[in-house]
């Protein structure tokens, strides 16, 4: 983690997500299985992508831009349980030519934090493979989400 | 991640688990759908402790022993596509007295990196989730794989 | 399928759930994987205990009913793509003792049909795994659902 | 379903596969939650594919053939626990222009039948979502694991 996750998370008012644990979620311990929680994490990175007006229809489909996940770190902080609702908020925490930092808090209904992650994510060309740099409408979607928050 | 991507990895031969990338484990893009890297790791660190001889069932079902990751950080370095044999090497980099930290490396066909992880783990009882120095039997079965190796 | 899929689904007002279809549930096909349709569909039938005013939390962690899945047919009539809005409809085709004869239909945005299931559901106990009658106030609550749509 | 499933398993030798139930297969009740049981069968088919020497990878990435479920019956007979080894047997039912019909008994360490599914595959194109005959070289293969068992 590029940030130390003692420091307080980054400002600014954050996009969130709610999302309920199901019985899919847990495992025989009665608690949310972590792998469960990167396939919502990714659901709500699409969501927000919704939110600034890009759904990935459009550009995985018709524009080949891949996004995919160069690193990703994950700090387990306590357990959810079957049936909790929790929220995820994700900020922006730096925008490169190619490259995306998000930092991600899933908190629990008490606002008690649950899961941190940080993710950095890659503009790729989906026919290459290889990274691009973000186009301008990507950019301004970005860059005014990250100052208006 | 505690040790930097570019060093090397930790010396010594790695437990080492052979997975076939499936259908169900791409993507649009026709590659590995990163969270199911998680699923396939959790799998491998299972068939580890079957390895050590201490199977799941046991430890969780009748000792109440949980194993929760507390930290994974990944470093997600190159694609993987449908039908590609991968390694997962798994290596002890550090015993606590409630906690673990293993170094994975998930490797193409050619040797080639394709993930890099690095898990905390920490043994809890799975009754209060609160964590638990590691009972003597697992202790010394972990001991005696990371110096026999 | 105890009804031929060819005749109209039964009579009455559904419950309904609605669905996006996000990047990990599509394949490399660009359609989604059949399995995933599964896990959106038991979260579905919480959702539907939900709105009975019987939630699963309480159901399987305090009372320790269950309520697995004894049979499932599923046809699956056209496929569904990444963005699409997806309505899971559902009815209740017959109660039983311990048993419960569910009809769901998957509509695309057009009200077209994608995938029709059947699904017979049996009360157990989560002691034995053995069927029970379904308690007084479940039965109560199922029985009200299918007279008043 | 087409067959009942009170019938025996239509003659012949299977084609098996053999799966370990994982922790991270099992819900809070510890036993496996159905939609995984969907996965490890899509895998099985796969696996089965590579038998033929027709690996998907082919198949589909390179000759654009798609094989999507069309039909999926399921009978869960009795639950599957942690850590056991199940035997997936496939059998084909029968070869039609563009179809294909498969049995799959899953069965636990004595033999006991956990599940039974009746799958009705069909032979698509990816660029049109259409059905195809089967290609004369898999129509071949099929023919001859259907005749040698």
């Amino acid at each position: 983690m590029s940030r130390d996750t003692q420091t307080p998370p980054i400002p600014g008012r954050p996009f969130v997500a709610r999302r309920t644990v199901r019985f899919g979620h847990c495992d025989p311990a009665g608690i949310v299985y972590f792998p469960r929680y990167y396939e919502l994490l990714n659901g709500v990175v699409e969501d927000w992508w919704d939110h600034l007006g890009l759904p990935w229809t459009g550009l995985i489909g018709e524009r080949r831009i891949g996004m995919p996940t160069a690193q990703l770190d994950a700090r387990f902080v306590a357990p959810s349980f079957l049936g909790e609702r929790l929220d995820f908020e994700l900020r922006v925490a730096h925008l490169g030519r190619s490259s995306l930092q998000l930092e991600h808090r899933v908190v629990g209904p008490a606002g008690d934090e649950r899961v941190r992650f940080a993710q950095r994510i890659v503009a790729t060309s989906l026919d290459t493979h290889r990274p691009i740099a973000w186009p301008e409408d990507l950019r301004e979607a970005l860059q005014r989400f990250k100052e208006t928050r």
